[in-house]
């Protein structure tokens, strides 16, 4: 196996190929990237445990002169191929067991790993594909997968849940004390579906998306997940097992409704997160709405100090006076998902959960559960 | 004690202040930012076990109504401050025991420690004192300080060395492996004196050196050493005992000369010490003169892999075929400080340790020891 390649071109694509690379893992083989050479193109394979990617590169400056396959050590790899000068890299399979890099003045000789140990990775294309937009696709990621639970013990609340029908795809995460719902319009009909893609291989996923007016394809599996985006495809596996009844969560009744300025409420509820015991990602804070119908956000911590912030809603309030007490974090990821610049938060009781919703948000709801405090 | 301030020039000066500030100490208080509120300016006081800072803040914006000292918890402050809305901080000592934040419509209260625990720091400025251009200054520590030693068991070198005699000033800083030596000439002629200065401390200071233009007054004492800097006095203690006579540690005879570029060596060092056992900052790196003038940089580990790189000296190179063995890590530290294109590696030897020193590099010479290899 040999041939040549800018080495640009070629690092961009092991950068994307990268985030699918295992660095620790007790399998070896998948510290390694795969590269096939084929007649007129090379196909790259990364795969850890919950994803794989596979990348066609395809590119003028391709001058092959041999092909063949193999596995290389993927961090030494990309370390090497991002130092090297000159602007095209001859890479040349000395025998099974090693690959020669030459550029420039530089003739750097890689160990391979054994491609037999490699799994056998199969990124099926079905013929029913459901096909979104890059941007609205991010969008949807963004603002759901932040509230999948990142503890293991209920591993199905580590995935957003996800179902189509008709021309809707409705996406939601709870972590059981906080919920994000979000519906998109697809731009065809199909069949009823439904799926669960663990919350990190989305993570993953926007990561590699850049080109907001593109098109992704994506393919559903009994058990995985394949997305498709110009040259690379994303394989995930899906979690198995019931997803929750969310819907009944949501309360349908909210006697107080007030509606605030995305980011004065934002720095107010940052400030009095700021005095908790050193770990203001996690504190309480308290939200009481007074009956001149000022809110006043407030928090506590007897050794440390106390912070008052006062902040005037945008509108008529709804309702009549209510204290609620809440973590900061759960209620700062929420606000900061909203497009819209002013939330309304809607309250049913002082021990219920509460919603927040924004004009310019169709289709999306936050909920968080409030804290019980003395 | 009551007063008010921009909240910007505030906090400028508190993030500068924060540089002596403990975050992990014994000794709570050293957890706190002493201020002294006087007639017409503020004092700002902070320190851990090796350096202190006292900054003098005048400023337009500053109206003071009753003066006072306290001691507030640093890290809460600064937090605090940074996320205040508005332009304008009103800070009051509620009593002995409180301060109160107000900014917008924003309420703070912050609980106070025990101002009779902080230490009596001593800023004391000397009649004498040595004055350097900021610029000159930041080099020197830059081309010095990085070569102290970071390992506790000899102390001393965790300082550098400064002698002063006439005009001239001589750094000197080794970890017993490599050595750093820098003179720079002073604007005046000053009585010979020399102190270790510990290099942490030096790192520490020149972050808060931000005008080159400028100059630093440089006031020593038996124990500590004060710098003086715009309205900033940075304080710190000297490293006791004898430093080593590190002159006759340096080769004066070279039968082997060669002028590299440095950008190009530098890379190939870099890429020879990526396949070392993922430490490749401290990868041993082998260099050898060939007999047709071209210099061979190689590694090689086993298990990974190896690197052959070809470097061609700029000029002639004087004397014949020499093979040597680095640290990478020390090779890389060292070639780096030097602003000069083109650096001269001189040998003396195979296990004798070699120099480099730049045209434009006046009176710097870094010194490295080989690594002994089969």
């Amino acid at each position: 196996m040999r041939f040549e390649i800018n080495k640009d071109k070629l690092l961009y694509h092991l950068i994307v190929a990268q985030k699918a690379m295992s660095t620790k893992t007790p399998n070896p083989a998948l510290q390694g990237m795969r590269l096939d050479v084929l007649e007129d193109h090379l196909v790259i394979t990364t795969s850890n445990a919950d994803i794989s990617i596979q990348i066609k590169l395809e590119d003028q400056s391709l001058a092959i002169e041999s092909t063949g396959s193999m596995l290389i050590p993927g961090k030494y790899f990309i370390d090497i191929i991002r130092k090297l000068d000159g602007q095209t890299v001859t890479l040349t399979q000395g025998d099974d067991t090693l690959l020669r890099i030459e550029a420039d003045h530089s003739d750097i000789t890689l160990n391979l790993l054994e491609i037999e140990d490699y799994p056998n990775l199969v990124f099926t294309e079905k013929e029913h594909f459901v096909k979104i937009n890059v941007r609205t696709l991010k969008t949807l990621i963004r603002q759901t997968a932040f509230a999948t639970s990142s503890i293991e013990n209920r591993p199905i609340l580590t995935g957003v849940h996800v179902k189509i029908d008709g021309n809707r795809l409705a996406a939601v995460a709870t972590d059981s004390y906080r919920l994000s719902q979000k519906a998109i319009e697809l731009e065809s009909d199909y069949e009823p579906m439904q799926a669960i893609i663990p919350g990190k291989s989305l993570e993953e996923l926007i990561k590699i998306l850049e080109h907001n007016q593109d098109h992704v394809e994506v393919h559903f599996d009994q058990s995985r997940v394949l997305f498709k985006y110009r040259n690379i495809l994303f394989l995930s596996r899906l979690l198995e097992g019931n997803y929750p009844e969310t819907s009944k969560l949501i309360p349908s009744d909210f006697p107080v409704r007030i509606k605030f300025n995305k980011e004065s409420l934002l720095t107010a509820i940052e400030r009095a997160s700021l005095l908790s015991n050193r770990d203001s990602s996690n504190a309480v804070v308290k939200l009481a709405l007074r009956s001149d119908d000022t809110v006043e956000i407030t928090s506590n911590a007897p050794e440390i100090g106390r912070v008052l912030e006062e902040v005037y809603p945008v509108d008529e309030v709804e309702g009549s006076p209510i204290k609620i007490a809440f973590s900061s974090r759960y209620f700062l990821e929420a606000l900061k998902v909203f497009a819209s610049s002013e939330v309304t938060i809607s309250f049913t009781g002082e021990v219920r959960p509460f919603i927040m919703t924004g004009e310019y948000d169709e289709d999306m709801l936050q909920l968080i559960l409030p804290v019980k405090t003395d």
